[in-house]
């Protein structure tokens, strides 16, 4: 008897069979007599279909247009499960993003949700209906139609799932959880049975893909049980919690992330005075340029080296703007080196246990791997090697640190 | 420097290419000064996708997920023509039925426009931008989504000119006009440059389908010029009034219709004694079983044959009906004859001409054509032929009454 907010992502929902497939799902989550949520992305294909026609007419489609356009797939998915449903006796509505009042802010295709009315959602599922809504979209002030931006809907269903106090939100997926590591770099990764928000949100901002990063913040700040599940396979997936296991069951690192989509750019013999740093970064930021990992060597001579990160796509656009303050500031010169790969330790039991960065050096040491770059966090350390080494590193980790074992819970 | 509210159906904004084509043509009345209200369609081919998948799932899907469903194709033109007018430097905005207010009863599938609020549209007109109405679409009083039923795009586009009190509302189409007959059955069927409300009624009901004949309806109520031409070709096309032309230049006939969809039913040798008609009409009325025409002959020995017209597609069902009905009011017989047509000649002038049903019965007579039924109205006057006879028919009836002759106007 709990209030469960379930989302199905586009592979999910991605032919009218699947559709057929999730209303089964969910009718045997009524059965057993929860109350249901559903939150449903657009049929797989859809969105970039239409994003294909928009991009036919306007190399910059105006934004509000953008969202009026792709919003309509998720209308055509909730339409299209809510008959499914009905057909099996189950009575079922569906809303768009507006008509459920999602209230968002007018940053049309990556708006942010500021306010969920409750009252509808909360009146059907007293008269015993599924509630269907239209993921990854919203309305601003004006009525106009506004979206989340890409993967908005793992996001609608937390939020829906916080308004709702509801006992989970399942997000459920084409994996059955989340693993120690990806499985096609190694054979014995292992689904997590439990993980935290905060480690969950380092896997995933380090390129573990099963959740997007905005609604596993929103989740860990509305405190809201989240559990990632596969679509397909009957299985109880991974919760993401809160509650840290006992020190006793606590194993120190939870999984080995990986991330080929950067680059690394260097800026050698910069003068060492304060204010550089600042000099160098500005004008990345201005031409919307993230930076990951930062790293700057003790100086000699009165000058240092200067090293930094960015997505692979921006390494071009970042080395002209590094020439130009290279000039500027007097440095020695600008390198770039897309070749290369982050590897992350990730666990909160790292907090409690000292050694882990000399066990993960040392690992890496003895395979021949030489790290460029090292970056941490209390609950993570980062280093950045050779692209061609990031197969070994990550097999040599996962067993040095023993995620192949049995998960204690 | 006037109001036009303009209306494209599903062929003329089919492809990305011909959306384009549209914001050309919109751009150009901009250009002119005019303020400019459209009326998109779906994109030909789309309605029925949609429809495709709900029927994969249901032989009777839930009429409001339906309009949910459907209701997505407008508004994928609506998005793609605003960003096609911005491409070409032309402000737009588009809104689906709901954000203009386009307010309805909750008759889903079939649902019919309440009231309008032109505010949304009389600012963004007063500000310089084209406003882009998705079709077919409005909102109930819960904010549901309703559609108006298949063509209910013409209704829209005539609803907003009512609302708006536009000048002039404009139909896109793939004809250039409304035509004296079927340039397919004739080859010098004439483009007619006006005709009144009442003519164009007559027509569209009796099969040439240019118009919704609820727009028409709708138009003559609140005497909004219409005007029907193509979005293909340059041409003035063909305006519909309420004005009539001086009887000098009023043609005595407009226009022949006709309508191969029909087919006759018979009951002989009903006791002819009052209520009986409505007793064969009624269980007819309760299948939902539409009825056209109806002649009663003049009885002999107390008994009367009774004969009307049905969609072709009931025949079967109406015949089913009838033969209960004939056991009970002791008939001799029941008949139905699918190899029917409908031959019609319309005009307002026939109101101030005798002598109209004499030369149509004696120009059919002329090519040996038995006419089987025949029914009147004030400007209509019709008839039931053999299929068989159609082309000779119309053809004939074009001749006599003179209709390849150059438009007085």
């Amino acid at each position: 008897m709990a209030l469960i907010v379930q989302k199905y992502g586009g592979t999910s929902v991605g032919t009218v069979e699947r559709i057929q497939g999730v209303a089964n799902k969910v009718k045997g989550f009524r059965d057993q007599g929860h109350d249901v949520v559903v939150v449903v992305s657009a049929m797989s294909g859809e969105t970039n279909r239409l994003i294909g026609m928009a991009n036919e007419i306007s190399h910059r489609p105006v934004p509000r247009e953008m969202d009026v356009l792709v919003s309509t797939g998720e209308q055509v998915t909730i339409a299209l499960l809510a008959m499914a449903l009905s057909e099996l006796n189950c009575p079922a509505k569906s809303y768009t993003g507006g008509q459920v009042r999602i209230h968002t802010d007018s940053s049309h295709t990556k708006a942010r949700i500021q306010a969920i009315d409750d009252a509808k959602m909360r009146s059907d599922l007293s008269a015993g209906r599924v509630v269907i809504v239209a993921g990854f979209q919203g309305m601003d002030e004006q009525d106009n139609i506004t979206t989340l931006g890409r993967g908005g809907s793992d996001t609608t269903a937390v939020a829906l799932a916080a308004a709702l106090k509801a006992d989970e939100c399942q997000i459920y997926t084409d994996v059955d959880g989340v693993y120690t590591t990806d499985p096609r770099v190694v054979a014995s990764a292992r689904r997590l049975s439990k993980i935290t928000f905060e480690e969950m949100l380092e896997m995933a901002s380090l390129g573990s893909k099963v959740l997007q990063i905005r609604s596993v913040e929103f989740a860990g700040k509305y405190n809201v049980p989240l559990r990632v599940l596969s679509t397909f396979e009957e299985g109880p997936g991974t919760l993401i919690t809160t509650e840290e296991l006992d020190s006793m069951e606590q194993p120190v690192i939870s999984g080995i992330a990986f991330n080929r989509d950067e680059a690394k750019l260097t800026l050698l013999g910069v003068p060492d005075v304060p204010g550089v740093a600042a000099k160098i970064l500005a004008p990345i930021g201005a031409k919307n340029i993230e930076v990951d990992m930062i790293v700057q060597n003790v100086g000699a001579d009165q000058t240092t080296d200067f090293t930094f990160t960015v997505h692979r796509n921006d390494v071009d656009a970042a080395f002209d703007v590094l020439e130009a303050v290279s000039q500027e500031l007097g440095a020695r010169e600008v390198r770039k080196d897309a070749k290369i790969c982050k590897v992350s330790v990730v666990g909160v039991g790292m907090r409690s246990h000292a050694g882990v960065a000399s066990q993960m050096f040392e690992t890496l040491a003895a395979e021949g791997i030489n790290i460029q770059m090292i970056s941490t966090s209390e609950i993570k350390i980062s280093v950045v090697v050779d692209e061609k080494y990031l197969e070994l590193a990550v097999r040599a980790l996962h067993q040095a640190f023993d995620l192949a074992l049995e998960d204690a819970s």
